[in-house]
């Protein structure tokens, strides 16, 4: 199979990648972060979280920061959104797409959410009418497909079984998250592969954490299968709440580079999405798992 | 193409890994790095580098080290030789092979060792030589063959004209080294392929750094054209004095982890080899770039 010529990145820095920060980062800066990544060019954001505020304080600011971001004609904004309260705020913003989430492991919804899958699938179905109501776009995310934290490897049937609601409730793209890295590339071609040979109608993203190393490992081969729209964040920007000294979602700009450099277009200017990198490193005041602002764009014609 | 079901993981660790560590590390620690590394079942290590004291004191106890690390039947124990001065210094240790170290990149020749290529390859031909009269195994390696940082892109005639040099010389292996962390794993595939079939009567080895964050993904590139060969270091010990903030040689363990979770044999006691990193963690007293020492051997049988 010869691979995508294009790639849509769907960036997630300012949503997975800052909801674990314990550091508040202002709605300006926030705001600032997302201008800079639509002035780069980046097709689709996931702006913000619609999750509770009182367990997720860092996206409290959700409706203030869709208020005040620009926008591009050519970009779609999108939110997480969790629950039928949450749509009800998402309700209220300029939105483009809903993300719908539940996992598809038992034990992960019950830590995490407090709920069974029956139940969140039960919720999503809600938002999903919800958002098809107001003609906002659907992907539903599978948390956890590529392995959770708490049980292990899960069944492809436990993975199907979420696909396969979220086609009924009307997703036009599904989203298989490797929440937390656990998953290599022989793995990614395998379940992708079944899943869309059970669900052709729809599209496919994958959501990639770096938290082993492997994460444009997958990404590739992801590619090799044929997919073209990949979840990563600025500078790598997002722990891994399981292992506190561990890195995030794959880098955005580390991804499109090496895309860029296979001969894939992804509509990204380059070096001004490493403002934003440099712009998140200045706000968190370290530095990130990103490579490459540090190591530079590579420069193939220089004079000897 | 299928994947090879076994591959072997040069460590470098103790060489490319730690001669740009400003902090001088003892032989009695790098032996000590040197016998966990052996004892978790790496098969190949290369061991320290034969180059000038003067320019790298890091690797000046090179003789002692090879002299106090323990041997494995099953492992071969190799070294960085550039010149017949450090040839005559190996010839006095116990060596099962030695690597050669030519640039295809003119420029880096000229600012690294202050030679030109036909010369450095005149040397590298007394050199194997030497190593050949003595019954060790031979490494052609080709620095900077997907890219130089002085010079951009280097010309696959240059890269063949070395490679058929060492071909020539009597080496069984080359080693093709992406020394900056340039390339990208469509190139990976494109020149290696090229290069084999105009020598395919040799095996091939990639060195690959990940100073912008695809060295797995390059790793994944030549697993399938079929390279069964690969350096990597410990903790991904080793910088980029181009780049200083960027990370080095990919890690031994996140490759290794990618590669079991693959199904690919590496004979490397993954958990064993973990105790090294900890280990080079703690003389180096940071946080190394290899991720698994903190994020874990996914566990998927775990109890939910």
């Amino acid at each position: 199979m010869s691979l995508p010529t294009k790639v849509s990145i769907v960036e997630v820095g300012t949503r997975d990648g800052l909801q674990n920060e314990k550091q508040y980062i202002t709605p300006e800066d926030k705001i600032r972060l997302l201008d800079t990544i639509t002035d780069a060019g980046v097709r689709r954001i996931e702006v913000t979280s619609f999750v509770s505020p009182k367990h997720v304080p860092q996206l409290r600011d959700a409706q203030e920061v869709l208020a005040g971001c620009k926008r591009s004609p050519d970009a779609e904004y999108e939110a997480l959104v969790p629950n039928v309260r949450g749509m009800e705020r998402a309700l209220e913003c300029e939105l483009d797409g809903v993300m719908l989430f539940v996992a598809a492991s038992e034990t992960f919804n019950q830590k995490n959410i407090r709920a069974s899958r029956e139940t969140m699938l039960g919720v999503a179905r809600e938002v999903a009418r919800m958002a098809l109501d107001a003609g906002l776009k659907l992907r539903g995310g599978v948390v956890a497909a590529f392995g959770c934290p708490y049980e292990g490897r899960i069944s492809d049937e436990d993975v199907e079984w979420i696909v396969g609601e979220y086609v009924d409730m009307g997703c036009g793209e599904i989203g298989l998250a490797d929440t937390v890295g656990m998953t290599n590339p022989a793995e990614i071609k395998r379940l992708t592969t079944y899943i869309r040979e059970k669900f052709p109608s729809v599209r496919y993203a994958l959501h990639l954490h770096n938290t082993r190393g492997a994460g444009l490992a997958n990404l590739l081969a992801g590619l090799e299968v044929g997919i073209d729209t990949f979840d990563a964040s600025i500078g790598g920007l997002g722990g891994c709440p399981f292992a506190p000294r561990a890195t995030g979602n794959i880098a955005s700009e580390d991804s499109i580079n090496m895309l860029h450099e296979m001969g894939i277009e992804t509509g990204v200017d380059l070096p001004k999405l490493l403002e934003a990198v440099a712009h998140a490193e200045k706000i968190l005041d370290r530095q990130l798992p990103g490579q490459l602002l540090h190591a530079g764009i590579p420069d193939w014609e220089m004079a000897s």
